[in-house]
């Protein structure tokens, strides 16, 4: 069993080390590759790619899992084989379930589609790719009904992503969620906005970007298994678990854009580096679902980054950099400056608050094409009718509407927009668990101590990589279900303190 | 045929892309890897050489080259598609005739021993490193065993850098070029020495990185499809012809060091960068030799970057750059400074004239371990002994000695150094060519002005890529064959007039 067990592991690790190649070759291209460089540069990309899916749906793998069954029926449910048999197959089984030339006309229409979205988006003009995401739209069922039978056509999408989730648990979470955040949204836009003029001086990029390096290296971002660089979306991308790099941008007029995208990556990465480093390049490596990881992102960029202890710490560091334009400026303002609640368009620029009914709308969206309910052509007036409905503002354009989200264009319709929301309720569960566990965590964030909050968190979550499914790991943490009652607490206390509630 | 050809092409383009993709891991290990990146990214450049390896040795290759030959041999000498199938034939035979499984000894050796020289080199310890050179002499001539016949143990080994290049040829020119410049040498250390203080200032790095970046653009380095980095030892490398990168570093107190090196490297480049497009990824991308890519990197770093002509153009832009080290020293100080003779230890730092000395004794004591008339025990008294004899100066320790090259303790001992010093003796024959087709070269060169020169290169030499091998292309572009004339006529007239000689 054991020479079976290292086959397979052995197996895996090629088609990870493949995989980790090729997210080099990702990151070089966003990052310093030269434009002669496009046109090999993806072919090379796609051949990895196609080894790498060769190697993961590879008969033998299905044989020694097959093998490994009985195995792993006797050992414990938390055992480390048992859970790395166990995500193998979930992996096994999944990839081999779509044919590879449905993989590979998947992903030259994903590069096709997107290309013509970049082009499109500055002009304004859905129609121009329409037909693209008509046929996004047409994949993304027939993906789906590869894993027929299920409940929801949305399922296997979302499963994908948020493993062991289902579409009608996220409408019921996410019903819950909206009829909570309206009404706040509704009380605080009844009063007058925050002023955040103060955010939106000239701020050179020089000084931000040293800012934002001491504090990325203070929150526990380890430089020794990473590095900051700079590109046009902010990501964080794996190699190892000791090569886990971050990117940001610099807008130099908005002190908030790159400070807060760099802790919101630190956040994904703190979590990939935290991970046991006997898992890496093992099935239970990265961690285990876009929900969680969004919990981190979120739980280090908005509870600690925008937390008033967190600016207690560091607004006279801040002021220091930048004298000129915030020695006048009292902290109080500051914290309510990066705390102002407004309906916007923009889904990655929206508040703690508003943000949620953003992702929601997408979902809903999403649900509606995918059932036939809503046509590709519709699509545009739909958006702006929930907008108004939801946010209560119309966008003037499709650019800062339809068009503003890369994923249904350059990924796949279904399954990519719930995690960012299941991860903000996992946040407040997850804080709440570690605020139980150490109620001094407020006080030290405000001395700029972060390694009690860090340690539980490795103790509790990062170190387990992919080993607990999120519903376990919730469960194991909480000592409950997903449930949005810890999140809604603390969004309810912090802004009800900044508003009249 | 076609498809057959199509074929061919198809696999070893495969081959190409993962070797290619691997060139970026090594780049990124070089330029901005963590330090806890080190041990997966081995892992994963080992299975992508590995990958690389079994498609390179397919049998299936040896089947569509079989079934090409007639083909091959229907078509003129100088077609592309009889180049291609000759080239991609040599490289399949090649590869063949080394077992997998000594390839893996070999790089696991290679990886081992360059180890410990990067320890034993700062503690000047040769002892230390003695059994892993002897380990390296022993897979050194086993791998030439693998190609025998021969006439020379060191041919397979040359044959390997420089296609077509045998020892005995190599001793021969050799033994003309060491009689024609150690008398120039005798004559130019009986003079004293030139002063070249005014180099050895203190020179800010990021005004050094500036004005290397603007020479490289302006020689013809294309920054659309390349990039400069910093680098411990500078390199160039390529993962496709539209995308080759230098690398250089900086010593604040040698304003040469980073200029130099970072011309050296943009000829290495530029002669990847023109080569035709429509042979990337194929067997006829990349420079043709080892010996071939010297004689572009010397002829831009030496031949156009140390003349007068390039520094009355370039020498006002320097001062400009750095007017509180310069603004005093004339243009002819500089140019005595930066061309002075002098014998010295370090193969790198050495000038033009000492320079072939260095790699001549270095190719003399491989042919010595290789035909087991030298042990290695007797290697450091024999470096030292050949330095006294040929350079009149005796290495004070082993650092500086016998351990200061890496090529024998991470590569290979044998056919490593032959092509720095025919690179040299090329540049001079090459240069020669393009002078006579362009009598204004030396005079477009003092006005900043490369077009003429690069052209002609580009149009001689780098379209072709590898489809002449180094003596055809000589013949080709020369009229005749490889000799050390025009290259002794070159530094005859160049330190004739620096010196009494």
């Amino acid at each position: 069993m054991q020479a079976k067990l290292a086959e397979l592991k052995t197996r895996l690790l090629e088609a990870s080390d493949l995989n980790h190649a090729n997210a080099l070759l990702s990151w070089d291209q966003s990052t310093y590759m030269p434009p002669g460089g496009a046109a090999a540069r993806g072919r090379q990309m796609a051949l990895l790619s196609r080894l790498a899916h060769e190697r993961a749906t590879d008969p033998a793998i299905g044989r020694l899992l097959d093998a490994l069954q009985p195995y792993a029926e006797s050992l414990p449910h938390d055992s480390d084989d048992a859970a790395l048999i166990r995500v193998a197959r979930r992996s096994y089984e999944r990839a081999v379930k779509v044919p590879a030339a449905f993989v590979a006309e998947l992903t030259s229409h994903q590069a096709a589609s997107y290309q013509v979205w970049t082009e499109a988006r500055p002009l304004n003009d859905f129609k121009k790719v329409q037909p693209h995401l008509e046929r996004m739209l047409d994949l993304s069922r027939r993906y789906a009904e590869f894993f027929a039978p299920y409940d929801h056509i949305a399922d296997p999408l979302i499963d994908e992503a948020d493993y062991g989730m289902k579409a009608a648990t996220v409408v019921a979470v996410f019903a819950d969620l909206r009829r909570e955040l309206v009404p706040i949204v509704r009380a605080i836009t009844a009063q007058p906005p925050a002023d955040d003029s103060c955010l939106r001086q000239r701020f050179p990029e020089a000084a931000q970007w040293e800012f934002g390096l001491a504090v990325a290296r203070q929150v526990g971002y380890d430089f020794e298994r990473g590095r900051l660089d700079k590109t046009h979306h902010p990501f964080t991308t794996e190699f190892s678990v000791g090569d886990v790099r971050i990117t940001t941008r610099v807008d130099e007029h908005n002190v908030g854009d790159a400070l807060f995208s760099t802790v919101h990556e630190a956040g994904h990465a703190m979590y990939e580096q935290g991970v046991r480093p006997d898992f890496d390049g093992t099935p239970l490596g990265g961690g285990t679902s876009a929900g969680v990881h969004e919990s981190q992102s979120r739980l280090w960029e908005n509870i600690v980054g925008r937390s008033r202890g967190f600016w207690q710490f560091y607004y006279p560091q801040l002021q220091a950099a930048f004298p000129g334009q915030l020695s006048n400026v009292p902290l109080e303002t500051f914290y309510r400056a990066i705390n102002k609640v407004q309906p916007s368009l923009i889904r990655t620029d929206a508040d703690e608050v508003t943000y949620n009914l953003h992702v929601m709308l997408r979902f809903d969206l999403e649900l509606a094409l995918l059932e036939g309910r809503l046509a590709v052509k519709d699509l545009p007036d739909a958006w702006r009718a929930r907008y108004e409905a939801d946010l209560g503002i119309v966008p003037p354009d499709d650019r800062d509407g339809v068009l503003q989200d890369v994923h249904w264009y350059g990924g796949i319709v279904g399954g990519v927009f719930q995690g960012y929301t299941l991860g903000n309720i996992m946040s407040g569960q997850f804080y709440a668990a570690a605020l139980e566990a150490h109620p001094d965590i407020p006080a030290e964030l405000a001395q700029g101590r972060f390694d009690t909050l860090l340690g539980w968190l490795r103790e509790n979550i990062y170190q387990h990589g992919s080993k607990f499914t999120a519903a376990e790991l919730v469960q194991r943490v909480t000592g409950g279900p997903l449930t949005i009652e810890p999140y809604m607490r603390y969004l309810r206390a912090k802004y009800g303190e900044l508003y009249t509630l």
